[in-house]
């Protein structure tokens, strides 16, 4: 409970209260880094903030105690009392007795500045640092517990959860987009593995494997494109939340899935980081852009990919591609039906047999010939989920990879799964333009820093 | 309740119970996969896994009901009643009305085979298969609580979990034993990234960026290493838990974590799946692997390193290396001292100063020059974990990397972490002797199947 109200910097001090009773209730070990530092002629005020929260702890000493490297950015060790303040602004005040400098900053060399609020592209330059930034802070306590959350879901419902390879002599997705590795000093001409060997783009066929001994499964780990991009959209790492789910015939299951997972994170982020994610629908986003997350009525609407094009064609704007059954949908088209089903996640489902890879299920329908498949396209983000029923007839899959056909041949279900990109995810919840700023250390084409 | 005691398998059946009160209480369907089929003259009897736990539902059936693709391997919904077992093996069993074969089971070439204990060498050739096998399929399930157990474990004591960077420009170990990466289709003569770049062999230098803001980080990812190595004891893939402690001034700080995640993380497992841990414990471990691991008894020792090297000295066996003080702790001296020491955990502290990176703690002491090291050996795996205090102190670090010093200058604090090699942690516990047995997919030097 301690711990819990003052963050993890708060330790039961091993020392005494100096006062005549020599109460030890309140009386505290704090440490932290000096967030403000402001000296006045009969008091000292500092805030101390230890990471476990946006909010700082202010100290109350004597003028006395200050010192020469006492700066903002210095980390510091404060014994005293805590008490209730006296003030609106917060529940407690830390009066200190003695203030131990631990390590000093140097302000003059130190990038960031108090008080300021430094924007995204300025902090990004310190891959180093930028955890000091209250912005970064934030997203880096909120993308903690989303993970959390992640894992919690799929195991509260009875999910095994898999590590699916990173190296892998596969292409899933059969993009040309990949990054070969090789050992650095190879002793042989040969491939390290024999075979040339990739970074994983998804995770997808390693589920399929487990899928056949488990009904439900889940992974949640990184992969890789290595897209010639600096794009606000695109990263060369990233990280993708992906399930696969035996004995389901219908794309319903997989979109309640989806729609569970995105909720029930949702929930739990909006309810542990409450200040955390205020900064950011306050600081960070447009106003507009994170009503859908935290207002009640977020019920996503489903429409076919047919429906799809003829909403596009009925559109009153001119759209750079051309919307046309067969094509693509393009991220101005995917925008474009956001806002029309009032700016509320979209599932598009049934897409054209051409248009998806080999493994998504036949509709055998027609003339438009399509497939299981569903994309959750969400407002300011585009694509955030992709999922499909998976073809778990033999025949229909014949002529294909040996392995992936196999998998079919001993005791075959019908099963389903999707993906959803982390990333992205949280660049939705949280209104971020910019995908660099949602994750901890960015790669992209040119930029691999630290 | 109802499917946590039958298996994810188990929906409540939207058809009825054809008795005369169509009583739908235990009318159920059941999805999962043959593991045996028993035919007799009145009755026919099945065991159908789900893959949830180890135990099979057996289902009862009137003899009409086989067909010819009924057979071990095969995936089956089977509808009927659950009702008590009139068996002492089992709880319940299912009174089948209807057995659909879902997706049929080719006998003759699938490479398992009913009710036989196939050795882990065998099933590891067949990695899209070998998660069918009863071994492979409780390891999982031990993996998937395990990882879910690591999350919950630093969640709860407060750390902010941080996903550090696979691709990266750095070489934390100084190791040269380093995969390369580059994309496959160059587009431009030079670099991706511009710089050459890795993946990553430990996440320590980032979580120590992040213990500048939050007192307590962890990661739980991939490392890699390119070691040419077909051993039980080398992947070139495996998975790491790091975490890095920020004001901490003693290394019993940094052991008193690794011995609450070690204990919460496996009194978890072996609560939550007894039955997966038996099985190991009786068919693959030899019996006195493990009784540290179960035992109450299984406080860890600590010694320093030159305390090791005096008993290793005194031993009455020779060693192919001879010990001496300011040599590395070869296998065979770790196998001894934790023999010495009762077949417990040790811990061994305050390393040479020059066996140990530039990172690590200078302890100042002399003429035997050590560092705040840790290492945590255990019966039959050897060093489990690794740990020390960090030079926090900028002199000490000078003519070092930039980014590096520059850590220190802007509110440094003493601070110190670990790392845990998962797959090592699975091997102990389960008394697992080859550690490709304990990942869903390995990658070694010759090897990346799938």
């Amino acid at each position: 409970v301690f711990k819990a109200r003052m963050g993890l910097g708060a330790t039961r001090s091993s020392g005494r209260c100096p006062c005549p009773w020599q109460c030890s209730l309140n009386w505290i070990t704090f440490k932290g880094w000096v967030r403000s530092v402001r000296s006045q002629k009969e008091v000292l005020f500092l805030h101390i903030n230890d990471g476990s929260s946006l909010e700082s702890l202010q100290v109350v000493a004597d003028p006395s105690l200050e010192k020469r490297d006492l700066t903002f950015g210095s980390a510091v060790e404060v014994q005293g009392k805590l008490v209730k303040s006296p003030h609106k602004m917060q529940n407690m005040e830390l009066q200190a007795e003695t203030i131990h400098v631990v390590g000093p900053c140097d302000i003059w060399s130190f990038p960031l500045k108090m008080k300021e609020r430094h924007p995204l592209e300025y902090v990004r330059q310190f891959p180093h640092l930028r955890c000091r930034n209250n912005t970064l802070g934030a997203l880096l306590r909120i993308r903690s517990e989303a993970t959390a959350s992640i894992h919690s879901f799929f195991q509260d419902n009875g999910y095994v959860h898999i590590h699916t390879p990173i190296i892998t002599s596969n292409d899933c997705e059969g993009a040309g987009e990949l990054f070969q590795i090789e050992a650095k000093e190879s002793v042989e001409k040969s491939h390290f593995f024999n075979v040339p060997a990739f970074l994983t783009v998804s995770g997808q066929l390693h589920l399929e494997v487990m899928a056949g001994a488990f009904t439900h499964v889940f992974t949640f780990g990184p992969t890789f494109r290595a897209e010639n991009s600096q794009s606000r959209r695109h990263l060369a790492e990233f990280y993708m939340v992906e399930a696969e789910l035996s004995f389901t015939e219908s794309l319903q299951d997989i979109m309640q899935v989806m729609e569970d997972l995105f909720k029930t994170v949702t929930s739990t982020v909006l309810s542990k980081c409450p200040r955390d994610v205020e900064l950011f629908h306050k600081y960070v986003a447009p106003a507009q852009k994170v009503m859908h997350v935290t207002g009640k009525n977020c019920n996503p609407v489903i429409i076919s990919y047919s429906e799809a094009v003829e909403i596009l064609k009925q559109a009153p704007q001119t759209f750079t591609f051309k919307p046309e059954w067969g094509c693509d949908l393009q991220t101005e088209h995917e925008k474009y039906l956001v806002k029309h089903c009032g700016e509320v996640p979209v599932f598009v489902v049934n897409y054209p047999y051409d248009l998806k890879p080999f493994y998504m299920r036949d509709n055998e329908d027609g003339p438009q010939h399509t497939v299981a498949a569903v994309d959750l396209l969400v407002p300011g983000v585009g694509e955030l989920c992709g999922g499909s029923l998976r073809e778990e007839r033999l025949p229909f899959l014949e002529s294909r990879l040996q392995r992936y056909l196999d998998l079919r041949k001993f005791g075959s279900v019908p099963h389903g799964g999707f993906g959803m990109g982390f990333e992205r995810y949280l660049q939705y919840i949280l209104g971020v333009d910019n995908i660099k700023d949602v994750i901890p250390f960015p790669r992209f084409s040119h930029s691999c820093l630290l």
